[in-house]
């Protein structure tokens, strides 16, 4: 093999354009600021969370999901005769194209979710004649059909997997009641009906998250939403994102099998220096906003089945991490067992993320497309120079 | 509606940790390098471009594409017993498992083959046992799987869009040699082979591109490849990224039917301040390296065809966009005439790159996963603040 001396310079890409401004190196871009975004702002000392300005709170108790979706897309909350345009066009979406449900139907059934719904949403290119009609028009259309058939796909995919018959969706009711109808073959109480809207609420948007960012890098190309919305999904699927309710999930039913105290369990843990799920944020110094939302949505749900165990076990949880590690919960901490509480599947959880937060992709992507500029940082490469190819048979 | 007032701030994401450096705001993130990485360099300066040290021109004259796709995975050009080690692994994977063939036989003659690769590859993870499994053995059974298979369903979907039968892969044959068998049902000549060969090696890595930085901020999050590989397929869909071969490709057949010489269409696009596709790049100060090398390939190709008509309108429009703005040709300018000399269909230029680049995008996984670190800039937000939401029959 030839010399190899290591040198340092930068690498880059295929875009074109002209000018460079020197170069500044963030490792996994750690505080680089990357663009300007009027869809929510975080306040980690405060503890509060805005979309377009409305705190968190604010909407969770005094709008729906709905309202929420109206107001990341069109830049305001809806009269009642949008909010009821809305509903109209989400509903005419909602089911899918049969070519879909039978591509659908050949998944197997130990399929992961998250890769269910990140190919069936890519396949829904096939079946919209505007799949890479890039009009601002046409690009809201398509965020309202991929917010309208997520629910869909995920619920047929759960049915399925279990040998039961696709429901079609209902007419007149919100994406949170049909989605636990066509999951549940039946009308969900009110009750789950307004928690899991709250929980579509609450995890709608969140800034540049890994999701959102790798949507908004697929759409800078001009690439199209059936692009960058499966690759949000792919994004969302990792631990280190959106699959961290799951891992909460594990923890709770792993020590409601031990038979130990939640205290003993947390102190052994952080005693080994494992990781304790569902704790500290990057921005949040104080208590996620979220979680406590959840957390008093959990409370009114547990005490309504008259089945406190889970609150009972998260609280525990919650105050000996506070005291041994001064950490708050996170808003994957609740959300867990609330889905838990309503039934829903383990594996269903981060998917679930997803039918929430596509709202919040698809509302990033129109900005984005509203005043695009290509994303793309640089490399710094640290390998060999000078090598030259030795003929195979000398090597 | 409430109170507006513009303020600015940063909002940031999901993502959990401690401590952060101070902010620094880049648009798009140009000029700032996210991480590092061995596997390639590009001088813009000198128009040179290095796989993991070795000059594209010596790789593309002295290596095949499956010698490249070692370098890039393994870190070294493989010896005799490796190269063949690697073919036979390959050739192991090629064919289509029938479930995965069924879907693609639902897919409509209509659609975009990238929206295909994306879809197919995507549900390549029903196939696979694997899937979830974050070994480093385990991703690079996967990475060589899904680079052994995305020839396949593409030759396959434009067999089946024809009304044609798929082509089984052949034994003991290159991949450039394969699918051109696969995609034409006939075994191709050595200097077709010897040229596709080549192309696949010119296109196989280029730093941190669009497409290759989604994949790893995809990867990032933990998520799996066939999460990361399907969002890179989604970006380098984009005409700002892969999709430009397909835009310059159109702009020779505009020119051909217009009877204008090539001079004279480019001068009035420049006086029309239209874009001429093919030229500038925001590295190469010179010609870009591969534009060279896919020059003389072309020239050949075009030689050995007795038809020179591409060749000499390219090299029209070449010297005039020289002489008029100084700009050199891109790889995009030459690589879209060699695919339509070897018989190519035009919306298939961009899908081969994406069989050629898969093997960087995997490399560049693999490099992420040995050290991850989660990539995740930061918004900032330049929206409202402190409204309230108003009742819906208020608004």
């Amino acid at each position: 093999m030839a010399t190899q001396e290591k040198t340092v310079s930068t690498s880059s890409d295929d875009s074109k354009g002209n000018g460079a401004p020197p170069l500044v190196k963030r490792r996994g871009l750690e505080g680089v600021v990357a663009l300007d975004s009027e869809l929510s702002d975080i306040d980690g000392q405060k503890g509060q969370l805005l979309y377009r300005g409305y705190d968190i709170r604010d909407l969770a108790e005094n709008t729906t999901f709905e309202e929420v979706a109206h107001l990341l897309w069109k830049g305001h909350l809806p009269t009642r005769a949008e909010l009821d345009a809305l509903h109209e066009q989400l509903q005419a979406e909602r089911a899918l194209p049969a070519t879909t449900l039978e591509m659908l139907k050949q998944v197997p059934d130990d399929a992961n979710p998250m890769a269910v719904l990140r190919t069936i949403v890519s396949a829904l290119a096939f079946v919209d004649d505007e799949a890479d009609e890039m009009s601002p028009e046409a690009n809201y259309r398509k965020a309202l059909r991929i917010a309208s058939r997520m629910p869909t796909i995920l619920a047929a995919y759960d049915r399925l997997r279990k040998g039961q018959d696709p429901m079609a969706p209902l007419a007149n009711v919100s994406t949170a009641y049909d989605f636990l109808y066509m999951l549940n073959g039946e009308e969900p109480g009110e009750a789950a009906e307004r928690t899991f809207d709250a929980c579509l609420v609450l995890h709608a948007e969140h800034g540049l998250n890994a999701s959102t960012f790798t949507g908004r890098v697929i759409g800078s190309t001009l690439s199209d939403m059936y692009s960058a919305i499966p690759g949000a999904i792919g994004a969302l699927k990792g631990p280190l994102h959106g699959g961290a309710n799951i891992e909460v999930r594990k923890m709770l039913m792993e020590i409601d099998a031990s038979g130990q105290s939640p205290a003993a369990y947390v102190k052994q843990k952080l005693a080994n220096k494992e990781r304790v799920m569902g704790f500290g944020h990057r921005v949040y110094k104080v208590l996620d906003p979220r979680a406590t939302i959840l957390s008093d949505m959990l409370e009114e749900l547990s005490r309504e089945k008259g089945e406190m165990q889970w609150y009972d076990i998260s609280h525990e949880i919650m105050e000996t991490m506070e005291a041994e590690k001064g950490l708050a919960a996170n808003v994957d901490f609740f959300s867990a067992s609330i889905y838990h509480m309503l039934g829903i599947d383990i594996d269903l959880y981060t998917p679930i993320f997803a039918l929430s937060r596509v709202t919040g992709w698809t509302a990033h992507l129109l900005e984005q497309w509203s005043d695009n500029r290509l994303i793309r940082p640089r490399a710094e490469y640290v390998g060999p120079r000078n090598l030259t190819a030795t003929p195979i048979d000398e090597r």
